[in-house]
């Protein structure tokens, strides 16, 4: 295998509408069955922003228009396979209706209230504290923000 | 030489104070005699905060408080040499004297007014652009944002 020697570069978007967000039900490794934002990885030759509309896409069906940028989450251990790196975007749905793709098997939307903080991925849980604060006060966001 | 598959991430500083902000003028490839801002790879097992707050020290001898992110920034032609993506922090000064390290052959505190754009290393002219704009209004900023 082919060694690392930076984190790797994800992206993740919160699609937000009327106080809901969408998630999607991970079929793969690591946290399979675990709720997710939609996102997956930075491809060579591809910018953060294309990397996040398109995933938004393959995973739920919803072209999405971006926002701002929440955050970036790069502790090591946010990923138990690999040393990996997100940028969080926050986006609104323009078109299209949520369906899943083949890498996820459900897409939802969820309110805030009714999403179990216990069953995310990553450190999504933490990704969404942050979001909350960001809904009342804006802001951008890390890992170690104190 | 080991074969890229994502964009390799990286960080740099906006270190203000006073209307003030600190350029380096670089030593090494590319953009050998160029001013940039403070900034560099972030390392594997390392989170970006880390590595903007470990950079800035290095390159300019302050210590920093991260404030905000301004955005991030990952256009495969930013870096003529390979694809890089970097987080773009904003931080206030809290101890230290701006002084170069080796990989730096001056580090200094320029007024905004003083930069001279077409001298700028990378993609840090449209970087300091956005950051004027967030002087005013806040929000983040990416590469292709319109």
């Amino acid at each position: 295998m082919r060694k690392q020697r930076n984190p790797i570069p994800t992206i993740d978007t919160i699609i937000e509408k009327n106080g809901k967000i969408v998630l999607v039900k991970r079929k793969n490794k690591p946290f399979e069955g675990k709720l997710a934002l939609p996102g997956g990885f930075v491809e060579l030759g591809e910018t953060v922003e294309h990397a996040a509309v398109r995933e938004a896409f393959e995973e739920t069906g919803l072209r999405v228009k971006l926002k701002e940028i929440l955050g970036v989450y790069s502790h090591p251990k946010r990923n138990p396979l690999l040393h990996t790196l997100t940028v969080v975007f926050i986006a609104d749905p323009t078109s299209g209706k949520v369906r899943a793709d083949s890498d996820v098997s459900e897409a939802k939307w969820f309110e805030l209230k009714d999403i179990d903080f216990k069953n995310l991925a990553f450190d999504h849980a933490k990704i969404l504290k942050d979001y909350m604060n960001w809904k009342k006060k804006k802001g951008t966001y890390w890992s170690g923000k104190e």
